[in-house]
């Protein structure tokens, strides 16, 4: 079965002439659920706008975002020399690296065009630009393509018929396409197995409800939105195969750090005896922390707990915690996939070889 | 130490002279947390139309609001016969059971007025009044007595500098005043034992963050409300010292019926070592159930979960689950305090014990 799957970022030509390739164009996810719409820019400062605002988020998308934002910006530049040209590019990737000031993928997108941009300082501007194209499609191809393979190895660890249980957003909307948590999902569509998805709704910011409950509905996906607090009563009916989530950093021993709730999820999963995968590129694995004690964890504005979308619904000083993360212990996990392969317990030894290769 | 609680519901005396007491007032808890407003009414079909739309909530004030508004509606009867004052009654008694169809204690405070006025039907129209308006009271003091008589049982479990959880509202809005799982609390205020509350705000209906934050600060309680999915992390820090729910329903084996997300907290609390213990008036045991999976589980609109006061947070046709219920089974509760003390494991024969008392 092919299934169209949603850009979250892709390119407009302006002609099928142009060497270089136009706009860049975005899902602006601020408008979601409530509409589909695009934004289309060459403007720097629009695309920095578009990063701070989380028109685009999540760090990979983040990533090709703006690797495809400063090819659109650059191609506009009125410089004449190769030297003026990557002055101009330097000026704009420093500036769309301030949108989003702790966003890794950000600074390592931009710097990865900046060095193509300099290799190549001898040779024509033109041709800079077309070398600075061709490397943001494959910062976007390569992100689809680790996507894939995730999707390939976790769709493994599915079966027709199951449930699985996702928390906040993994999905498409924060890759290239695809998605990490969501890719064996995605995998098992395309292959026509029959399964079926419930989505935290996850509080505060609400991402299992306004994005993942979307992406699959909008791919054909059978998806069930839950309040985070009913994923309990689900498992203890039996309703729940497996759980699937991304994660932000894995320390070396298999901690998993990623959106608060999870770590209660994967509780309720070992009593419940369902299998808890975490699912994310190599590139999350932080082998520098020994545990997930070295995690720090942000905490985030009271306001995201004492407002919904504006709307007040708890006392406007009432005392609050708002932690965005939480860690859950290698020993809740029954296996983290990745682009490479699945791992499975002891996840020290297993991740620490996956690194040396 | 006193501490001024709220009362939900009470009267409004017209005059000092007056035989019968007057208006009914309370709290209109639609319009918390963002004003505490009253609503004061003789009125049958604005007591009936505040009962219909929730401006007073929870069991037990529902039949204490129901008792008193009767008395305040009929006090305005032109009927000059006891014969015609019963019927006026009667007219009104059925016209305000028919708010909420399936609030036991609604019907069973109606039909306690009807009796007592029923029984007099020899005495005067005023003497009649002046007995419901009695009995509206002790309808009143009897609820009070035993939400104190649960804070006097349930405050030996709290020491001081605990940090208590508690899951939507079981509190004095839900009660005359005081409440059944914030009874304890109160209780440790009062005698100035010092402890600090976690309230899980309680997707979809945000009780614990509309109604359990405001009036626990309110009464210069310490609390700090969190979203239902950081609790587990609380937990894993060492931060919660146990759990206090209240019940919409015991069965016989002593499995808890209670608002939907109480399980996952009960699971959590196992995991994590922390006590959890059920707070409820013994007339929430139902022993004509064998056990919780007898308890009937309702299905509320999913509109509840797609949006919140009216904002939309979810594709708009997207499934959703929302049980309003969930069953924790008796072997996950610690403890269940009722009025008449403290009930441990094996529940179904101190339960039974208690029941024939």
């Amino acid at each position: 079965m092919t299934v169209e799957f949603l850009k979250t970022v892709e390119w407009v030509p302006l002609s099928p002439e142009s060497l270089v390739p136009g706009k860049v164009r975005l899902i602006d996810q601020t408008r979601l659920p409530v509409s589909l719409e695009y934004l289309e820019t060459d403007d720097v400062e629009e695309i920095w706008h578009a990063i701070k605002v989380l028109k685009v988020r999540g760090a990979p998308a983040i990533g090709v975002c703006a690797a495809m934002g400063l090819v659109a910006a650059v191609q506009n530049s009125s410089a004449v020399t190769s030297d003026r040209l990557i002055a101009d590019a330097r000026k704009k990737a420093d500036y769309l690296a301030s949108s989003r000031p702790t966003a890794v993928n950000l600074f390592w997108a931009l710097a990865r065009m900046m060095s193509v941009a300099e290799e190549n300082v001898g040779m024509l501007p033109v041709q800079i630009l077309v070398r600075m194209a061709e490397e943001a499609n494959a910062i976007r191809n390569e992100d689809a393509a680790m996507c894939r393979s995730i999707g390939a190895h976790g769709v493994a660890l599915l079966n027709e018929g199951d449930s699985i249980l996702t928390h906040c957003n993994a999905g498409s909307l924060a890759t290239a396409e695809f998605g990490t948590a969501l890719a064996p999902i995605y995998t098992a569509k395309e292959r026509g197995i029959g399964i079926k998805v419930f989505a935290d709704e996850t509080r505060p910011l609400l991402q299992g409800a306004r994005l993942t409950a979307w992406e699959l509905q909008h791919a054909g996906v059978d998806v069930t939105l839950i309040c985070d607090n009913m994923a309990a009563s689900l498992m203890q009916s039996g309703r729940i195969s497996c759980v699937m989530v991304g994660s932000d950093r894995i320390a070396a021993n298999g901690d998993v750090a990623n959106k608060i709730g999870t770590y209660g999820v994967a509780v309720l999963a070992k009593y419940h005896g369902v299998p808890f995968y975490v699912l994310a590129p190599s590139s999350t694995f932080d082998v520098s922390l020994a545990t997930g004690a070295d995690i720090p964890i942000e905490q985030r504005d009271p306001v995201e707990v004492r407002e919904i979308q504006g709307i007040r619904t708890a006392p406007s000083d009432v005392a609050v915690l708002n932690p965005a993360f939480d860690v859950t212990p290698a020993e809740l996990v029954t296996a983290i996939v990745c682009e490479k392969g699945i791992l499975r317990p002891a996840y020290g030894r297993r991740i620490a070889e996956m690194i040396a290769c």
